[in-house]
C-alpha cells in the first residue's frame, strides 16, 4: 500500500463504545438496570436510525439527535422508565466519552510520524472532537458523516476523505472493525485495513479474525503501525 | 467572554505567509526574481480571486486552484516568465509551507488545554494540515472554507464554526489579524478577538494597534492565553 493517509472507523474500532456507554449509563441509572443490555439496546437502534437519513426520507442530522430519539425505546427494552430531560442529555453525551482500545492511542501516535490520520465516523464533529480530547487520540483533522452530510455507508462520506486530502482514493486507507464498512470504502476506491476486535460486542457474536478482501488484517493498531513500517 | 472554542484565522494570524512565499519563491525561480514583491504581487491576487466565487460567478474551488490560476499574473507582475507545470505545483504548495510566527505554537498549546481550537482560514483542508504538521500548531480539528463550501466573508463560513461545534456562536471566538473578517464574524454572533500583526505586510501598511469593536485585542497568542487565563 502507498497510502498518504488513514483514516479510521472509531465506534468499535478506536473506543469500546459498549464498556463507556454501559459506565455511564449504570453511573446515570443506578443498579437497577442492566447497563450493558442497555448499551446493546441502544446500539442495536443506530443502524435503523440512520437508514431514514440515507434513504433520504428526512434531512441529514448528526448522530447525538439520532441517539436522543431512539433513547426512550432502548431504555423501555431493559425495563427502565422514561428519564428527565437533563438525565437523557448526559445518556447522550455517553457517547462522547468513550476510552480507547489500549493500542489505539500508542498505535495512532507511532501511526502519525508518516500519515496523516483523521477519524471517519458516523459520529457527529463535537463528538469526535470530545472523544480525541479526552482519550488523546492524535488526529491530524476531523472527517466523517457530519462534514460529508451523509451516513456511512453512502458512498459521498468515503469520497469526502480524497477529495478533502487532496489524495487519490487509493492512497487513503480506511481501518475498520467492520467488514461492511470496508467493504463500501473499497467500492469507492479507498485502500482498506481490518482490526480484529473480540470484544466490541462482549464477546458475542465474535467478529471475524480476518477480512481476506482489506488490504492487511490485524489484531490492533500497534500490530497496524509495525506492518506499515512505524 | 465565556466561550468554549477557539477558531483562528491563517494568513497573518498564525503563519506568515510572506515570508514563506518570498523563501519558496526565491528556491524555485532563482536570484533574478524579487521574491518579496512576488510575494505581494501573489496575495494582491487573492482577494479578486475569491470574490469571483463568493459571487456565484463560478463553484467553490479550492484555494490550491485560485493560487495556481493567478500565478501566471503574479510572475509577469514582477517581470518573471512563465514556469513549467511542476514549478508551478510547487510554487502553490509553497502556501503549505509558511511557518508559525513564533508565538504561535506556545500560544496556541497554552490555549488548548481549555479550549477546543480549529483554524477558520480561506486555505484548503490539505494546506491546513500540511502547516499544522509542518509547524506542530495543535488543533483539534480543521474548520474553514473547504469545509463550509464558501469563502469568507461569506457567513456560511462563520456560521459552519458554532454548528459544527454544537455551541452557540457566542461561545465561539474568532481570533483574527484582519478588522473586516473580525466584523464579519460579529455579524454571525461570535465573539472576537484582534491579534496586532505589524509584520504581516512586511511593515507597509501596518495594522492598527487595536480593534476597538472586538472583545480583546492582543500583541501575540501568548498574551491572548495570558488574557483568557490559560
Amino acid at each position: 500500500m502507498d497510502v498518504g493517509a488513514l483514516v479510521f472507523d472509531v465506534f468499535g474500532t478506536v473506543v469500546d463504545w459498549r464498556a463507556g456507554v454501559a459506565r455511564e449509563a449504570a453511573r446515570l441509572l443506578g443498579p437497577g438496570v442492566d447497563a450493558a443490555a442497555f448499551a446493546d439496546a441502544w446500539r442495536a437502534r443506530y443502524e435503523p436510525s440512520m437508514q431514514r437519513v440515507r434513504g433520504g426520507e428526512r434531512p441529514f442530522v448528526p448522530l447525538d439527535a439520532l441517539h436522543r430519539e431512539s433513547l426512550p425505546e432502548a431504555l423501555a427494552e431493559v425495563g427502565a422508565g422514561p428519564v428527565p430531560d437533563d438525565v437523557a442529555g448526559e445518556l447522550v453525551l455517553a457517547w462522547h466519552r468513550l476510552d480507547p482500545w489500549p493500542d489505539a492511542v500508542p498505535g495512532l501516535t507511532r501511526l502519525r510520524r508518516r500519515f496523516v490520520l483523521a477519524p471517519l465516523s458516523n459520529g457527529g464533529v463535537r463528538l469526535l472532537v470530545d472523544l480525541a480530547r479526552r482519550g488523546g487520540l492524535p488526529w491530524d483533522l476531523v472527517l466523517g458523516a457530519e462534514v460529508a452530510g451523509h451516513y456511512k455507508p453512502d458512498p459521498q462520506v468515503y469520497d469526502s476523505a480524497p477529495r478533502l486530502l487532496a489524495l487519490p482514493p487509493s492512497r487513503v486507507c480506511l481501518v475498520a472493525a467492520h467488514t461492511d464498512d470496508l467493504a463500501a470504502a473499497r467500492a469507492r476506491g479507498l485502500a482498506t485495513a481490518y482490526v480484529h476486535r473480540p470484544a466490541e460486542f462482549g464477546g458475542d457474536p465474535v467478529p471475524p479474525a480476518t477480512d481476506p478482501h482489506a488490504d492487511l488484517s490485524v489484531g490492533s493498531l500497534e500490530e497496524l503501525a509495525a506492518a506499515l513500517g512505524c
